[in-house]
């Protein structure tokens, strides 16, 4: 293994220092070098302590700090796209933060660039691709011994939106999680979106279609259905089952520890996604500092960013017209044969 | 209580003999005095060592033995319209088997029939009603502590399908248990259904679509989703959640036995709906003799059946065409006001 | 199956009354003809409302009653053998609640007074051995799939005590269906007991040691550990996990419905025996009717109810001594051969 | 944080190269500048390809090595207190792999050396203080909602023993794990312990006692119960059921994803220690660089593992005795107040 790899961290918000603090405590091999944001008190508050990091407000200042030799994106979506050109006109790998781009046509203009590039600079934030439970789950499919998969059931709930969800995000926002694990998991593409709107819970905010019901179906005929209830009220729960030709397999119901008192047995459920996937966090970023130092670019591709993009665009509009929706791909470039199985 | 109720059992194939069996050995209260069967072998096997029993090849002269007090009918769907309404004519109590009457048209007829009478007769089949986990199940959603319910998720899985079983029949023969389910357990009724093909599976007999997505949404906005799959492989297995406005209630997931051994742990799933429904059965033939002998008619009601042959006709449509239907139901006659609610 | 058969009911207690409900209403094939308490107002209302049934004040009157065909002994323990007596002098079957007799000596008279008559009459009422729970463990370990057993662990906790519940109860008559258990499952006896005392919760009653930990050895060195906790606070729990040379099977924790709300997911625990055991009992007594139908005798021998009776008492001593103490049987008579087995 | 910890491994077999692969890979803030084997080779290989690593085949040498700044001890048991002793004499911090000192009157040197230096440079690598799911346990018994302990019922199954392995290592390697989280979780020591011995498997090699049953006793009167079962065939399966006196919580039933296929629905049982606590190790290793770089020592102490040799050689005696076998402890060192409840 070679030297420890600078990384520039763009974004200091609650993402971004998780992640600075990640490089700088939990993952081997890395150490965080520049940190850009637009507010340069929160970028400094974020490495307080740490000697030796740069801190600058723009992002491509931080990419020409010397020593960095990556980049991780936290910064928000809409300003993915210019971070990205960026890297790629410096020949740096990146670890992106999901959404890549917010809107398909940004998200294929960086797969284009990418594809000029002619080799694989960026990783997607997918991060259940790095979660034990999904990767045993994907483990039992590609074995094949339960035959080939013809339904994933899914379910998506958090205890509360935050202010500012609006139904569209439903979609775009949290069940492109579901977009890009069942693609995965899957290792083709969704053809078509459906999104059904049962009666809205009295919890969710006025005027919030909450929850909903999300109907994918893939270019190989497998139906995806994926509960999102964001004001489900009691926790973070995400479920799958897989329901193959020969048996199904489940995720979703891990129970670490019962405790029986008066009234009944009963297992927490995590109520945020940092303590549902915090593994799933390091190992991602332990997995990106390990390939880039050794040359190498694994995890999900700006395809795969790309792809959850469109789909999810398909979705709103499915859920805007109350229709069956045809999801349209760009034709995938050479680059990216085969990404969808990446890892 | 009364005297012991003297029972007509219509059909001695599987399901009859089964009853004979349950009425003379396990239930309390009751007898079998006539047995009805075109094949008078049959009906003579089906009682076999039992004294005072009359057989009969039609179904009206079973009615006409002296001591009948109830009917219970166990013959193929065809034939219940005629047997009901000889029933009726005799002003007999009668426990009939699902389906009510096959098609739409004739199980409103016996609505249509019964509500002239001006009282209950019939009670329906629909056996899940008497099941532990299903009564406990709603007995959390009518506690109104989890909030309205939004959505349910049901699955329905059979080890294989046997000869002659079509794609419609997944809907009007296995879903019928959901859709009476969801109508109990919301208390109201369906406006629409879809059904969605997935790619069938390898172990389905060839042309039958299996497994298929039933949604049913209701008048009041829930959503019903429902998996069948007639040959998944494994067992039979029924689960249902229920996703309320402040949490979900399960069942299906029942366990009573784990079992460590090389390579994990395990549980049984039961192969065949007799097992995993026998105690219900008991006590659905328990608790109508029991309502009998007191003059009562409980449980599902002819409306029941009615809606039942009306929804699945409904997704029998929805099934051919590809599209969402919508579910028409004749107007309720007062006789079954609240009846969905029974029990 | 012959003519229905007629019970004498002797007490009219909880216990009593709960089973002249269940003969008239649930099992089929028996009637209550006569009952027997010193209340005979008591009596009168545990049979309120149902003709021809005779009241008594003394056991051996309601066996006089004409029409008596058989049993049920639910009177209270210190009246148990006089009436098993009485029963044994008139030739009938008797189902005979547990405690069979209270103490050995007893118990031991019974057995010999049986094996003098050279025909079992007795089933004593050990109500596990027909929980579906304990009938699969059973099933599994007599398959010889999982080699033999080594350990059984026991656990049972109950909510609270009763006023007067003595150490000493915790053991002969918490810790007896334990024993009962373990001998039925082993098919073979206990050779010594030795009861460690753990500290005492500070929601037991003063003075009162619970919980206990009960161990047996048996007499070919399977080690049996039971954990009795009567004020747990939380429920009633009942488990058994037997080790086994090729795996464990473990009972007990069913889960019939998971519900999720605020703060988890959540399953019920019973409060009571009499729910966790329903069925069992209704099982129980259907057995027994259908079995004396037949002029059989079947379940758990006079054999069984003295060695429970034996086995119970030196519990009691090694409480009372700190020390492991043998547990001395009296010979089997051959009446009783193999009855361990039995069922 | 202060600059990158130099660490010297001592000790390059099956557990030394996976620390030091550990050291390299996967966490942060540290890395190897020396590893001692007397087996030069075997030292070589485990840093192959890494540069700047001292190799040696003594101890001492190693920690002269310039550049360590701490120690860790994965060597056989025997190496051990010489290694001990060698780091205290250079005011080096230790992470000592289980056992700290085989035998306890080596272990009380330990404790009186390093009592003697005045500061802890010690932690002990108890792995399970570490793991996920204890922490848990843990966490819910020091809130003190479910009231004081009662009991512990613990399980340790392995799939089968090593060659060589003998009775007394069920109780000295095996228990030992379950000996100090007695200690953790509760807080207090061991009075007294009794070996009961089960027959044996037909599984395990001749000679073998295993299955053994091990009871501890406390100072507060908590029972501590396990089964310890190094022939179990089927897995590596550890549990802890804490019995407290309004609740109990149970570890150790994990389930992180069903499979259900034909005969039932199956979990995965981890075969191998190394499986189940991997992610224990990286937090233990992440938690000993962390504080060591702060200059601080946390965690398992060099009493912890005087205790857990103490308490396991009182087991050693009783399991050949076969009687109960109080345990004696040293006086405490002041040094170590109150560090059974330690992080």
């Amino acid at each position: 293994m070679s030297q420890v790899l600078g990384v520039a961290v763009l974004g200091a918000g609650h993402m971004g220092a998780d992640h600075i603090r990640r490089l700088d405590r939990v993952v081997s091999g890395a150490r965080v070098v520049a940190v850009a944001d637009p507010d340069a008190d929160r970028a400094r508050e974020a490495v307080a302590g740490r000697a030796g990091v740069a801190v600058r407000t723009e992002a491509a200042a931080a990419l020409d700090v010397p020593g960095v030799g990556a980049v991780l994106i936290a910064s928000p979506g809409e300003a993915h796209e210019e971070a990205l050109l960026a890297a790629f006109a410096r020949g740096l790998p990146v670890l992106c933060e999901k959404p890549m781009v917010p809107d398909s046509a940004g998200a294929l203009r960086i797969v284009e660039a990418e594809a000029r590039l002619g080799r694989r600079l960026t990783q997607i934030g997918f991060m259940r691709r790095h979660d034990t439970e999904y990767r045993r789950l994907k483990s039992v499919l590609d074995s094949g011994k339960l035959g080939r998969p013809l339904m994933l059931h899914c379910v998506h709930r958090n205890v509360s939106s935050p202010p500012g969800f609006t139904s569209a995000m439903l979609v775009n926002s949290s069940v492109s999680h579901e977009i890009d694990a069942a693609r995965w998991l899957l290792g083709h593409e969704p053809a078509a979106v459906t999104v059904l709107r049962p009666r809205s819970s009295a919890g969710a905010p006025e005027g919030l279609l909450d929850p909903q019901f999300v109907l994918l179906e893939t270019e190989r005929g497998v139906l995806v259905d994926v509960e999102v209830f964001v004001n489900s009220g009691f926790g973070y729960q995400v479920r799958c089952e897989a329901v193959c030709e020969a048996g199904s397999a489940r995720i979703g119901d891990d129970h670490a520890m019962v405790v029986t008192a008066a009234g009944g047995a009963r297992e927490e459920v995590p109520q945020d996604y940092l303590v549902r996937f915090a593994d799933a966090y390091d190992r991602e970023v332990r997995a990106w500092v390990d390939a880039t130092r050794r040359g190498l670019v694994t995890g999900a591709s700006a395809w795969d960013g790309y792809a959850a993009a469109a789909v999810a665009e398909a979705g709103v509009r499915a859920l805007e017209s109350g229709a069956r929706t045809a999801v349209s791909l760009a034709p995938r470039p050479g680059l990216y044969a085969g990404t969808a199985e990446a890892e």
